[in-house]
Parts: structure tokens; C-alpha cells; sequence
């Protein structure tokens, strides 16, 4: 069921995902920015689905996603064995956002809390808690954007890459919510964002909340972003992340190593830009983060248009692994952290 | 004038683009590789088009292609004023390529030596010094492809960029050539090939290229370059050049620096493979070579289909300069030059 135009809102403000009368209204960002049209998920197989084939991605927003996913879960069948069957379709839709199973492991863990409650107080009671996680984000997205924002000079002239905007997260986003801040501060002169090949969240994603917001931008293609660092003036590379491994490694969309190591060549900071809820406990170096590949269709016929010849493959790593000594500052709801980041970064779910 | 399917030949080889019957067979390299279309192009003007909009590119063909066109030029009206427009014409369809001034320089110079001879024999002289232009690229292709095996070690695996092979040159192409030389020896394990936005000549055109030569190879997304030799062993990054100046700065492809300082970072080589008609003696360094900046279109709306909002800017520079320190050897027909390169390179034509 789609509904084309209305685009869904949690707590008064513009959302990828919100949970609205027993179904999931989701954003497909697959057919963006030429169509809005909003889905009603209404089982746990719509919602895998939906975030294997990326009509909903970025991990903060994943994690929100699979938590109201959950909570349909429930609707369907809350016995604690069969949500723990639905965590793992969920949770193996997509290996390396970490969100996903985090925020899948925190419904688990108030659902078991609720074992001699009846299905109805258990549908609500998870149902509180997807809610309470999307808020967190938003509230820790305004936080990230504020420490962030503060590391800018005036004037900014900023680097990024994918999407990590309010389509990526629950709240204003995480790398971009430091732009947005910036700009709302008006010390923000332009964003460059790579096209971010091969799903282009770039340009059909993060372009399309530049333009929402006013920000001025420039795409460029990816393979142009160092010939910008040689070229011009770049005060900082915002990345989001997919996950932080303790001690600061970070994975995040194919493309973001290589600017960090530009960045480092130009000596321009790079910055990975996240919740907490992306720093993973049991990933103690990048070594251990599984990297997602995806289809080899993605590079060679994009969108269903062919590019390559029918018969030529390709190698599509959807993520990879910036190391540590390569990121300048980890930005979360709780600040800035330097390195060393096994000293500076907080537990998760311990701070 | 169009013929489907059958390919351009010189010497019983396939060419990009071959002078028969008083002009020119071009194959149209912005409709591979879907389409195999060969344009009958009859004067100079449809040559400075083909040129402009690409459908034929790199630099060597380039310089083929207008040194060609000037017959055509003398074929309509062999004044030497005339000539001297011509020139001018083809001159400003691409600036960065140098073999495209070379070319037609060269044929002017032949052209003036002729002044007191029929107009008859001015064109059959141009030919063949247009024909000569071509097979001398052809041959410095062979050993261009010799030289540069000769760096790699058995069972190499390599990185290239855009397209340097047949389709970009008038023999079996420069850093391409060096690839199937070492397919030929039996040598090459794997070639990886970066899609290179905007234009995609490594998805369309050197993947074309490949599977007709049965070399096999993988092609990737540009912002996977990076995570490609953190995770894997590569032996060498081989480039071509649009222009190189005298201290071995290398003007190519968007995308070839950032490959530089990435080689750089892993200690993988990174040649720059080109004729010496490819050298500039009249620019020190890269910072006198111009870079061609192409429409936002190519990044926002690739070939029709639109990807970014309409209201989407872009910055779409077609090339950038790698500095000469990030170049660990440059492969011309004469051998590999190592640096310093103000010393090492030859003077083009001076040698």
C-alpha cells in the first residue's frame, strides 16, 4: 500500500519511518528524489525486505526501523520465541550497521523483561520502547550536530559523502546534522558531497535534503574529491559511520578510506560522525566487522540501466574500514572523542 | 552517415577511427557498448563535434582524429588560411590533451613545406602524414605495452582507470597496452577496472575492450579504489595521460590523483603510460596545464537519466594533475624514465 506525496512525520517533524496505526509508513528511498511515495509495512517480511533493498537505509535509521519492526512482531505472534525468530530475519538483512542489532537486541531484552504481561501491555510496551529508540536518535542527532558544529570555522567549506541526513537517521542526522547546524548557525559556506556510487545517496539522496534545506552544495563525482583537496580550500571531511569498533576504526560507505587517506594526505580533518549506538563493544579493531557485498548489478546496470557489457563483473564492497590513526575526532551525543579512542570513546550502553 | 557492426580497421587491425574514401570512419564511442555505430564524418566541422561531445576520446586517438580532420580541411579548401582555421577549430574542442595541438601543428607544418604544390598533391601528402602520425602511434603503442610488462611481475594483478586501450589511441592503447602485453605473455592474473565517472569509460568502453581480448578483470566503483589495495595485494596502478609536463607532472583522467595518493599510501607503483607526443615542452610543471571542466549534466543526469534533483549543482572536472613525486616511472615508446623526469623524459620531437 503507497501513498504518494504525504511524507511521514514523528513528532511534528519530517521521518524515514514512523509507526502509525499497527503498520510501519516508510519512505522509499529507492525512488528518490524523483517520487515520494510512502509504504505501509504491515509484517516483518515487508520490513526485511525493505531494508535488504534499501528503500530504508543509513544504520541509525535501520535500527529504528527494525525496531518498530519488532513491535509488529509482536502484533503477529509475542511469544518470545517466535520475536526472536523475527529478530533474526531482521537482523540478517544487512551485516554491517551495527544499529540493527543493537536496537534488535534492546526490544528482546524488554520483551523478556514483559514475559507474564498479556500480548496487548506487550504490544504497547514495545511499541514505547521503537518510540523511546527514535527519539534517542533525535535527541542525540541534535547533540551530535552541536559538538560537531562547534569544530567549523566560519565560512565552512566541507567534504562528505552518502547520505546521513534525516533520511539516514531518526532526527536531523549525523554527519549532515553537523552541516545542517552549521548552516542553521550561518557559518556554513558550501557542502560538497560525493555521488557516492554505487547506490548514489549522494546525489539523489543528500541532494535532495540539501535542497530542502536551503544549504548550498555541489556534487562531484567521487573520483573528484581529491583533485578538490588539491584544489581548493576544505575545512573538514563529515562522515557518518556503520560502525565504530572500540578502538576507532570505523566502517562506513565504500569511498569513505579513501578520502580519509586525501584527507590525511591534505592534512584536512576527517571526522566520523555517529550516536552510540554505532560503537560496537564486541568489535575491539575494524578486522572484526563483517563488510557487506552487494550485487554485482549495482555497478554494472544501475536502476535497471546497463552500463557495462552484459558479460563483465564486478567487485561491489557496499562498505569499508577507515583505520583509526586516519579519523581526526569521533563525533556522538556525548561530544567529541580524541584519540586515543580505546581511552576516549564511551561503552556503549555504559556511559 | 552511420554503418552498424562492422569496426573501423588500419592495417588489418581494428581502429577507432581510419581515413577511407575521402573521409573519415569514426566509431561512435558514446554509444558503446550497446551499440557498434561507425560515422561517416565529411568535414571538418562534424570532426570538431565528434571530438567535443566525445565520441571519439583519449588523447592519442584524439591527436589521430584531428590530424585526419585536416585532410578533410585541405580536401575543402588547402589555402594555408583556411588550414590555419581548421586548425584553430579542432584546437579548442578539448584543451587538456595535448596531442590534439601536437597533431595538428605538425600537419601545418607539412602543409606550409607544400606551399607551391597542387592541391591534389597537398591532400595525398596530408594523408600520408595523417596516416603516418597514425601508425607511428600504433608502434609506439607495442612498445609502450613492452616496456610496461616488462615492470610486472608474474601473475600480476593491476588497477587501471578510464580507457587507454584501442578505442583511446590509434594502436593497442598505452596503459592498456601494457595490460594485454602482459595477458599476451601470459603474466596477468586479474585486472580491476574503475567504472571512472562521469563518463563511464571504464564500464563501457575498457570493459568492451577486455572481453574482446579475453583478459579477464573486474570492474569497481572509483571510491573503492582505496579499499581495494587496503584488502587486496595489487602490483601496480597503471594510468594513462592526457598531458605530461616536463617534470613528470601528469595531467588524466578525474580520479587518477586520487589513485596516486592511495598507491602512494599502500607502496603500490603507480605508472603513467603514454607516447612522448603526450610530453608538453611547453608546460614546467602541472600547474600550467589547463583542466577541462565539463557540463554539471554528466554528474547530474549521465546519459538521459536523470539521478540527482533537478535543481542539483555539480563541479565536474574531467581531469586532474598527479605531481610527478607520486609518479614512480613514466612508460613511453623509449623505455621507462625514472625520476627526476626533467632530466629522464625526452624532449618530444628532440629526441
Amino acid at each position: 500500500m503507497t501513498d504518494r506525496g504525504r511524507l511521514p512525520q514523528f513528532d511534528g517533524v519530517f521521518a524515514p519511518v514512523v509507526y502509525r496505526d499497527a503498520a510501519i509508513d516508510l519512505l522509499d528511498q529507492t525512488l528518490l528524489p524523483e517520487e515520494e511515495t510512502v509504504l505501509r509495512l504491515a509484517t516483518v517480511d515487508e520490513v526485511a525486505e525493505a531494508i535488504r533493498v534499501m528503500r530504508v537505509r543509513g544504520a541509525p535509521a535501520i535500527g529504528v526501523t527494525a525496531a518498530y519492526g519488532m513491535v509488529l512482531a509482536a502484533a503477529a505472534d509475542p511469544a518470545i520465541e517466535a520475536m526472536e525468530r523475527a529478530a533474526e530475519a531482521l537482523r540478517t538483512t544487512r551485516p554491517t550497521a551495527v544499529n540493527l542489532a543493537w536496537a534488535l537486541d534492546r526490544m528482546l531484552r524488554v520483551r523478556r523483561r514483559l514475559d507474564t504481561d498479556p500480548s496487548e501491555s506487550i504490544v504497547e510496551q514495545l511499541l514505547a520502547e521503537a518510540r523511546q529508540i527514535h527519539a534517542e536518535d533525535i535527541a542525540a542527532n541534535r547533540a551530535i550536530g552541536a559538538a560537531g558544529a562547534d569544530l567549523l570555522p566560519d565560512d565552512a567549506v566541507v567534504l562528505t559523502i552518502c547520505n546521513t541526513g534525516a533520511l539516514a537517521t531518526g532526527g536531523i542526522g549525523t554527519a549532515y546534522g553537523v552541516i545542517r547546524t552549521a548552516h542553521e548557525r550561518g557559518r556554513l559556506q558550501l557542502a560538497y558531497a560525493c555521488e557516492t556510487r554505487p547506490r548514489l545517496q549522494g546525489a539523489r539522496l543528500t541532494a535532495w535534503e540539501l535542497l530542502r534545506d536551503g544549504i548550498p552544495f555541489r556534487l562531484l563525482a567521487d573520483g573528484a574529491a581529491g583533485a578538490l583537496m588539491a584544489t581548493r580550500r576544505i575545512d573538514a571531511v563529515l562522515v557518518g559511520a556503520d560502525r565504530i569498533a572500540r578502538n576507532g576504526d570505523t566502517a562506513n560507505k565504500i569511498g569513505t578510506y579513501a578520502l580519509a587517506v586525501l584527507a590525511g594526505h591534505h592534512r584536512v580533518p576527517l571526522y566520523a560522525v555517529a550516536p552510540t549506538s554505532t560503537i560496537d563493544p564486541a568489535s575491539p579493531t575494524g578486522a572484526a566487522i563483517p563488510i557487506e557485498e552487494r550485487n554485482a548489478g549495482e555497478i554494472l546496470a544501475p536502476r535497471g540501466v546497463r552500463l557495462a557489457p552484459s558479460a563483465a563483473d564486478a567487485w561491489n564492497p557496499a562498505f569499508d574500514v577507515t583505520p583509526a590513526e586516519l579519523v581526526a575526532g569521533i563525533v556522538t551525543e556525548r561530544g567529541v572523542h580524541r584519540p586515543p579512542y580505546d581511552v576516549s570513546l564511551p561503552g556503549r550502553d555504559r556511559g
